[in-house]
């Protein structure tokens, strides 16, 4: 069955993961997208702010994205976003780290423009297997109604 | 010469580019980390609400981060980010889309809390050849100060 803009309340959603990264993940991501020396060589990375190898923080988010993709949206009437509202980047990602996703509704409306859809935000955190925030974002979806004729 | 946080007066700073996306590169993100079926299938994209085979947001931020490495990020004092303040995914990236990134600083400041350092913020655009805007971002940078004891 598909999820759709009714089955997301305001409040927690779920819990997704793990999904481990490796070393050569995060190097190969780096290499084709921000190849900055922090992200590719180890010497560079422990110079470094961060102390040693950490992935790109676009890295993090496409792993979130990843992890919504298979944690639900996959099976969700999913119409597209129109962006991101923040990212922060709390702690850096490290080689073989294991990534749980949290994912709460932080609010969802009926759209004004097109009431057959709604649009909610999610609240989306990543940590490590250590408790550590790594990231936090804050992303609004579009969803398709199953009931258009409701109430908003 | 490294560039560093005093090199970015508020203002334009300079377009970069083009950098051509194949439809290969976008199928290829798309599997790896957003595999909706609008950014891998032609058939379901012409249904989707893009009208066609169109790149995950997210691949175009990661193309942004990597125009703006090999603009003059990676000959820059950078330590890194904090995030992301907000990005708008404005028109769908296309297979064979020619992109120019815009860069602008929206504004400058010392940190409080480490004061050889800076925070700029930029303001980042990606247009396609047609002139359509698909991308705009707003991502602070924290940036090494060449005169850490000149005047705030």
């Amino acid at each position: 069955m598909m999820l759709s803009f009714e089955d997301f309340p305001p409040g927690p959603f779920g819990s997704f993961g793990p999904r481990r990264v490796s070393r050569e993940e995060i190097i190969d991501f780096a290499a084709e997208f921000d190849p900055q020396p922090m992200h590719l060589d180890d010497e560079a990375a422990r110079q470094s702010m961060l102390g040693g190898l950490s992935g790109s923080g676009w890295h993090l988010c496409a792993l979130m994205m990843r992890m919504l993709c298979d944690g639900f949206l996959l099976r969700t009437a999913s119409l597209g976003s129109p962006g991101v509202e923040e990212v922060r980047w709390q702690s850096p990602l490290r080689p073989d780290d294991e990534l749980m996703l949290d994912v709460e509704v932080i609010h969802s409306r009926v759209s004004g423009s097109r009431p057959e859809t709604g649009i909610v935000t999610f609240g989306c955190r990543l940590r490590n297997a250590q408790g550590q925030v790594l990231l936090d974002a804050v992303t609004p979806i579009i969803l398709k109604r199953r009931d258009p004729g409701a109430a908003a």
